[in-house]
């Protein structure tokens, strides 16, 4: 029954290593406490660099320094 | 002054039903709560399928089998 | 599937209305979505008002003036 | 170390209005409770005004009517 | 730089139990994403099984009836 | 009408800093973007450091070290 919120900044992120990371978390909280991955919910949500801030500045403004 | 958060995969909801859920959400808040609906905020997020992960595996996958 | 997260100052709302607001919210999204009532997850949280602010102020401030 | 999750309705803020905001935000965190600005994080996410309800009614339509 | 948030019913998780599950997701997102653990945030929060709704009705009562 | 959430661990921020937290979010999105300070909602949530991580760790671990 949990529910797994992911945000990430939207940099390219396959199908295919968005599913393995619902896997990944759903296997984590079933194997630790015990919860019933039927019932377990995971929602990613992919970030543009321009809306995601880190020490004051943007992703996009860190990317274009080579941060 | 409550707020309401609702995630729902991105299916082709319309802007009509939107409005109807605003609109049936903030009644039961006032209904049962007391709320004041005018200041009642309720935000609607549309995920894609491939970021929306149940029982482990992704919607888009359980759509194509027919779940 | 749907994921709702619904919050509200801790104002003394009982475990009776919490339980109807929950079913009631979960009928909403089955009747106007389709969305199966099974797996549809209601969090509901509770804020103090010391932690909640509107209009620049907290609830706090406000219920104490008497709004 | 902060999380700040902004949401907006999607109406033309600018990068550059977006940029402000994390940086006002970053500090006020830094000044008011002697946060670490380096990893305080701010996420602005925009809603469209179809998804968007206040007063158990969407953005869209309160615009319509001069709202 | 990813956040993550994991809601859980309040139900008896241990410190260590939740130690491991924050390395374990900050790990999953390393492998499969590339993502730099030290800026990767993780956080849980452990909700009342009064406010916790699924298939309508709410975690206490399923409790209750063995479920 | 924007709505904010800032999480932020529980180590002792008072009534008083919360307010002046509120105040300054409320008067950054009026002052960088025109939103309505009447309507613009901020909910600061403080969460336990033995359910906070960073860099695979919680944060009671890394005061324990003096970080």
């Amino acid at each position: 029954m949990p529910y797994v919120n992911i945000k990430i900044t939207r940099e390219g992120a396959t199908a295919e290593q968005k599913a393995r990371l619902i896997k990944g978390v759903t296997s984590l909280l079933s194997d630790i406490l015990g919860k019933n991955p039927q019932t377990t919910v995971v929602v990613i949500e992919e970030v543009d660099t321009d809306n995601w801030g880190i020490g004051g500045e943007t992703v996009t403004v860190r990317r274009r320094t080579g941060r």
